[in-house]
């Protein structure tokens, strides 16, 4: 599969982007993720993280993206089976090498190098990726490590140029680790698991403007849409 | 005893169910709890948590599914007579193979690699197993390390495509083992403690939609119901 | 002194207690502590634990079983006293060998080796039990050691089929320590000092029901009374 | 200078009583300090703890017994200082032998073994002593030592079978070692800062009842004097 | 580039200032920024930190001072592509050496003694610089050796006679650590993200009154403005 | 510059008082600080803590008595700047030897032995002297040894009979040394940040009693008053 480069000429001043596969959060972006950016994902548990990357991936593949999933808390067969869930078949997807399910699932005990340079080959080399999650990693490894791996990857993604979600659980870390991750990444949306439902709110863009209202969320047999 | 194969095939978009034991908690899961599947049961103390597990175990190996309780917490000799208390015999599915009881009771000293290992072997040759519980390896330990089990309790039960149920006390550990352990778990059921009474409560599940209400919890000679 | 072997036949399903010797806590416990059983009382500085541990010991030795008083916190001799100015005399009891004060008073400089070799002995010969405290265990020794500790004097309990009293100091521990005493013990019996007086609270029990009301708490010159 | 045996027969039911100095504060605890004791005397910043101390010694050395000031965090001279603008003029006392000032002043850097083996001395020789404070020796050298070292004094106290009494500062420590100090002491005084002046309450007394109300004090030139 | 002496002589009482490039923060700090000084900008995510710090440093280069950007949260390139999409184009200022863009970037793994050279070089030979940001690099190498590197800094820039804006996020630390930052700098500014915007306040300053009050902030194409 | 001795003898009971150079805290005080004595100045970021230290020193040398400012925070160029900018000029009574400033600033990487032994030597030779601040001390060393540190300081100045302040940023540690340091000093002034405005409180003295009311606090081109 060979990258495609989408990004404009450098000097110019408009600012491409990449469509998230919801509309309406789309239009809370003013028209999709600027091109290149690292995007933090970070929400409660049960919110539909996982789901709003898959949603995202596979709208970019189909776009004819070279789109990876890198997979460390859950295995590529278990994202694949809840994508099937949704209605998002990837068989098809995965042959013409335009989506790809890299297994990094920390079950499995791979070591810490394995993994980063795994990162660093997918991340160059693709125009889409998600990092599931960064969470675990810290987890296991410890945050500064992390914080570290999240700054290597900052770097990697400026390289390739490409647009990458980073997924994290909130609460699973410190504070401090929680807003560290908020200052590495250039793009920020909270997702947030209320007495009274799920929500979303964009609460840091760069070289965008963006709205800065609270989203309800519904998460159904078609994906993840805005209220 | 021979493994029962009882899931359908790969391809189907049909999920298949495990019951409870509970028949108001199916109904709450939509039917069960999808198979395969990794349960969180994270409860305060004295909310009936090892009697879900006993519960539902006790159900599966009548139904004739080959389970497991992994007994880390207290010896097998007292969960049996905790069973046996609540009318369930045990006896008979003992001598047929369908139910089996591990000692793997901290008291006895065993060190970790035996206890990762007979995990291992039971989680992968079972229908169904129950963890009770994690949380005294988390304290004893570490989280890291418990963490770091957590997920490859979530890869050998991947293998072995069966149901299981891991039991974890809350309030034994910090804020971020208990999202953690929710964030490697599929299905996630919360028993709370309160002033008026113990409720139950469906947080996360993966593959189903489920009732996001909070039920009362009534523990009898017969077991645990719902209100 | 001889054991005395006052539980059931083992397929019984009549539980045997054990009267605590504060009348009105039998009731809510709907006839005494199960037998065997390990019961933490967890309770504030200044609520009466050890009066209630005393006064349980001196009754089940009154009763002619094998009662060992494991003093930690404060030496024997002190125990004695305070249990004479509350009008108990131990004399005689300790002269039958009905009644034993050992000394394992952390002042003395004993190694932990010696504690927990001390504890195994009488708790696995004793017929009735009383460890006071193990919050200075897990303060000098760390709450992880002590949790061990706890899982293995469960085991010997198991062995012993006795009735034994684990004193533990609410606040003197971290939040996740006193839960996982709550987790290991079968039955949990809550003091707490509050504005207007001193209550208990029966909050886990296995193998029983229990009254879960909060009872106001008297000590005067005979001991301990529930109001 | 001999050490006096003011304490009645073992086997009397009647407990001698140390007088305080503070007359009101004997009626609180009907009669004075239960003999032999340990009285925890915990305090906020500026609350008069060792103006009570030095009110206690003074009054026990004038009525003939054999009473020692063990100075740790700060050096003789300034508690005779202190002392003496009270209008407590220590010189004749120290001449008699009945009152001495030890000189353990941290800011000397004392080692700790000097610290514990001059402890001992002074605690089993005198018939009344008070260490100011356990709270930089907890500080310096971390709370698990300091709570081994009250164990310690709680043991040498026993034999001496003398009063004494252990200055501790509210705030200075984790809140479980300011527990701990209160579950090794058999007496427990409470100081506090509020809004509107300072405190006195009772917590928790051995071998004798006491008023549970809450006192105000007043420090002048006479000394303490509870309203 | 050669460094321009703009303070006036030492002797003299009157105080040189630095215009931040923000009119209504000249006004609200009588004039300016003090030279020499050492800035904190404290300040939430999304809050406009990185641009305050542009926003000045464009302005002192435009006014023919030699001013340095220390890169270490994002790249030089990434500051640069800000800078443009906010219509300040850096390149002439480049040309002439009036403006540079060091790369600190953590995410190339620079070692921490290459990281301080660098920044003792630049600090001491430019007239205005900023550190962006010390927070990862408390994040990375721990709270004591950035703190220690603040007060490095501080020297550095008292040679220098410049003035320096420290750029710090808030909630990413312990509290102490950002009490210590505002402690080691002479002049504090502190961003808050709220409920209904963004505010700023001036916390502190040296040599020079302030304005206490909260001030609106508005970021768009054209930088930030004070309301 | 020779020591003078300013204290009476010690046998009279009437207390020295050294004022602070700012009359209405002499007022509080009622008379100014006993002579000798340790000070502690613990104030929130941006409450005027260095003001006041340099006001008291600059009123203490103009009276004749031999001043000593330990400069470990700031340089002593950047302290001697400040007090110009207040209008103290310092150059005469450096240049007569009643004032001097000592270099200890953290920026110049001194190890902590020379720190020590540095504060000896002048708290020891001096009348007056002001420690500024023992908080990075705390920060970088640890607050351990701060605390040993402080006991030191003590003794020091009980040799030297001087006046000594030593200041302490609120906030920079953890609440324990903060009461510690309290506990180890014999006069504690408390100053406080609020919604509207500086407030000063003396919450401990020794040999003297103070008013306990909170005073608002006003700093300008004078210097410090209380309101």
């Amino acid at each position: 599969m060979m990258k495609i480069s989408d990004h404009s000429d450098k000097q110019s001043t408009e600012v491409t982007r990449a469509p998230t596969g919801i509309d309406r959060l789309d239009e809370v972006l003013r028209g999709g993720i600027p091109v290149p950016s690292l995007v933090l994902l970070l929400g409660d548990v049960g919110t539909g993280k996982s789901v709003i990357c898959q949603q995202f991936l596979y709208k970019q593949a189909q776009m004819g993206l070279y789109s990876v999933y890198l997979c460390i808390d859950h295995p590529p067969e278990e994202v694949r089976e809840n994508m099937r869930s949704l209605g998002w078949n990837t068989e098809k997807l995965e042959e013409e090498g335009l989506l790809k399910f890299i297994d990094l699932f920390l079950g499995r005990g791979y070591d810490y190098e394995y993994i980063c340079s795994t990162l660093e080959k997918y991340i160059k080399e693709s125009n889409r990726f998600v990092v599931d999650s960064i969470s675990s990693i810290a987890f296991i490894y410890g945050e500064k490590l992390a914080y570290d791996l999240i700054q290597k990857i900052q770097g990697w993604n400026r390289e390739g140029r490409g647009v990458g979600i980073i997924n994290a659980v909130r609460g699973m870390h410190s504070q401090s680790f929680e807003v560290a991750l908020q200052q590495a990444c250039s793009n920020v949306i909270l997702l947030e698991m209320k007495e009274n439902g799920r929500f979303l709110r964009v609460v840091k863009t760069t070289r965008t403007s963006h709205m800065t209202e609270e989203f309800g969320v519904e998460i159904d047999e078609a994906g993840i849409r805005l209220l």
